[in-house]
């Protein structure tokens, strides 16, 4: 299908289900698919931070995006990561990404080399030009220790580069400052505001922002899709009581010991926790180097979920 | 050839000259080779960071490695950065720098993911119990963001896991820590420590260091074989005069405006610069996105190779 | 007058009006609470980052908290920054504070020392045990270079250590997390939430929070006032247009061109621009060593003040 | 006394020995002192970071200043920190140390506010047309999270602004090109270029410094001296053998357990603790809130003084 436009609503960022020996479990990730579709999500995003892309090969995401193109079958559109260091080595995987049919692809700005913001536009700028998907600009400091500025995001957007962002810095004041901006700007194609946030999604909603692409939507995507109507509507109190009982359940991602484990070995190590015994997914393994969680910190996912009467 | 043990001297990362279109100019690179083994290098370090490793495509890498293989025919060791940002992906460069026959790979820390030293321990274990060859930690902060420790460093060599480090990080202290540490530890294997830095270069060695892996000595070959003989030879004084003449030359890393261009930018388009200015390689261009030195700012290169009796 | 329990409504950080020669100039300061009261303030918060309690020395400092205190004479509470390094240098400052009438001090965590989280705990009880006013905690990552988490937030609160937070965090996230735990932990007294983003306040009190402390609100007192009253009558639609156009208003904060000048220079210099334009102080100086705003930049300041009706 | 013109030689930060209710015990301080010039140090530098100068209240770093300088009497210079945020509060603490008799002030950047070079650059040149005494400028990012160029320092050392440069940035880099820089500009007035590492004096002394500020001196101020002679004497075989056991007694700041204690607290607590153990002062506490070292944790102290032939 072809990417709507603007693309809104709930996208989560689709787990990958591994074996325990870290292979692409495709059966598990067909099955999660469908927990996705069936929870009423509106897209689905392949290869981002919660789908481990640090950590796929390259084959295991090129099979990753065409098990589920191949499934959703155009019911759904696919957005797919193209997560790497720099223009070229982007621009290395939207091949792949284009024939297994994927709708458009999300772009970081460079990383582990020192950038610059004029850098940073010419990768977009670059990486545009040479794709024959729309791109979406991927704000994600955490992981490429840069932040997007309002300023660049809107250039890009004006300039027609972009077709969206997936703001996951946290910083909310300057995602409104982008909210803003596309108003006052001419942009000659829509451009789609989607927040990477699983805890402020009624905020960024009440903000403006068209969409939500929460790691969380794997476990709870219903929870998800009545969050994002109750939005849609203007029922602010259903959507906070909703979005709160869902930063309770959100409380999993600190699972995980601090003191032995990464963050996101933690995160990722709940979700994939929370997913295998919500029965949809056949193992709960993370990527290497990833810490696993201990079986009194999958207990602990497990309480979470039955707070939220998950389980 | 197999890895000295341990590997010492001057083992410069060596840049990928590239054609105006952005391919590898591999004659350029057979040339660049040249001038570093008449320049008196004991190894050679292919796809690190001065090589522009995190803008080279897999195809790219691979024909680095296998260019410089061939070309030195086992005259001296060839180092390569297996460059990625977890175990899995790392592990996926692997084969192909062994088959293109390096002798040792390089790894840095995971990054773009938020890692803990538990994980970089588990990282640099795995890939090297799954690796045929040697492996060298490569200690990079500026670019993954986290340090490896003196302690992570030094169990991972007591333990048989590393064959040796490159330290890029400029903290001489802790630095000094793995140097002294590896006295007092039983390491069960010639364990390598070298510097990556251009302009303290003396005093690593003085402390104890094997060798240096200096991105200006691609530049400057001849200088650095020099300054590595007159601290072998304990001649400080003559060590510290031509280490000081190189500190004038490493000034042309800032040759490119900050306001127009990240530092990566700068100092790998000076070093391209002065190795077009000196007729070593065919085409000063980096990879993209990096921002071009401008003709006023390659003027200023030119002007330090002057300065330094290079040109 | 005691601190209300909870406090809540716009409680301004107060500007400090300098003279050309900085001095503080307490007539400009006493018009500027004047603005503010007229403007419908629930409360002052002197000697915070706004106010450059920074720059201010002890005898200035003790100065405007007299001032304005002895101005109000107990209309509104008076909250009071005892903003320094450490311990008994923050405990230095709580004597003045409280024989000027402050009704509360506000405290950051320690800085310029390398901290850790139990430090940090264990200061806010060493201030709050041996001060006679109520403690509000001050997150400010960015001055102080440690965040306040949410446990330990919680876990101040829940001790009766704290009377309350000021997040200048930007961390929506986290601040919700504090919000919704403060309802599941018994707190021993009111604890107030306070945010100190000037662009998301109606966000902020949607998810609960008791006020906000907005430096922008100097500008445009009235302003804040109408959108917390339409966030407290629930009209949200209302809500959202008011703060937009505050949104619109704080593109002031940017008047100041980055390669010349610090954030806070241009943030503080635009503050205290548009106050003197709109003759509420008699010179916009900034303190020392912050560069002042040029002309043009001045004038931008006021095309701002134009566009949202305020000049 | 004048400023020794350039001053040169060991000059360590002196500890503030506290009483168990953390007042300053000036007995044990005027020990300290004589421990110090016993050893053979070649000038004082008080109110530094290893002073837990951000600890102490403005009444005991007057305190701290007159007993030290009283003591001295003009056998050695005495440097005094005047360590604020500002220069406004920087300037409000010199005048004390002036009547007190202090020799030069040490500066840092401003810190808690977000500044830009050129106004550190103002701050410098403030403090040093409105004080009476020499000032040097004090590089400390781990600390005030700036760090001061090479460019910056060498123009205000041009432009008679600063006397001198303490570096406990660690950047050696950075470090010899002020030591370059200053041999090719000409500079009005000496200009002593002191580092502050404990660990790598001896490279620091090769490369041109003049002296050595090392906290560790407290503790074997002779070593440090003899340290200081051997590198001066260009017997760099001896200087390193002795910088090694220097080193290992610099392990000491490690006993602190990471996991319930910050870097400080660790670092002071070992220094304290040791000069308890050798005897020279009452009592080990640190300011607060640090977190004292446990009693296991001073035992470990001990075992690296005994190691060192220090007890």
């Amino acid at each position: 299908m072809t990417l709507p436009t603007p693309l809104t609503g709930v996208v989560p960022p689709v787990c990958t289900p591994l074996t325990p020996d870290r292979e692409v479990d495709t059966a598990s990730l067909v099955r999660l698919v469908d927990h996705l579709v069936d929870g009423g999500v509106d897209g689905l995003f392949v290869l981002g931070s919660t789908s481990e892309v640090a950590y796929l090969t390259d084959r295991q995401r090129a099979l990753v995006v065409g098990t589920v193109v191949r499934h959703v079958g155009g019911q759904l559109p696919v957005l797919a990561g193209a997560i790497d260091m720099t223009t070229p080595r982007v621009l290395g995987h939207v091949p792949a990404l284009t024939e297994a049919g994927a709708d458009a692809v999300v772009v970081t700005a460079p990383f582990y080399t020192r950038t610059h913001p004029a850098e940073i536009a010419r990768h977009f700028r670059l990486v545009a030009s040479r794709s024959a998907l729309p791109v979406l600009a991927y704000d994600m400091p955490v992981s490429v220790h840069s932040k997007l500025s309002a300023e660049l995001v809107l250039e890009l957007a004006a300039d027609g580069v972009l077709a969206g962002l997936k703001d996951s810095s946290g910083a909310e004041g300057a995602f409104r400052s982008v909210l803003l901006g596309r108003r006052a700007v001419p942009v000659p194609a829509p451009f789609s505001v989607l927040t990477g946030s699983e805890v402020t999604v009624d905020a960024a909603l009440a903000m403006g922002a068209d969409g939500v692409v929460p790691g969380l939507g794997n476990v709870d995507p219903a929870g998800y899709v009545r969050l994002y109507a109750a939005c849609r509507e203007g029922d602010w109190e259903r959507a906070r009581a909703e979005q709160e009982r869902l930063c309770g359940l959100f409380g999993m991602v600190t699972a995980g010991d601090p003191s032995r484990m990464g963050g996101s070995s933690s995160a990722l190590g709940a979700f994939k926790a929370a997913l295998h015994l919500r029965g949809v997914i056949a193992c709960p393994a993370t990527a290497e180097p990833q810490i696993p969680l201990s079986t009194r910190e999958t207990e602990t996912v497990g309480k979470h979920l039955a707070a939220a009467g998950l389980l």
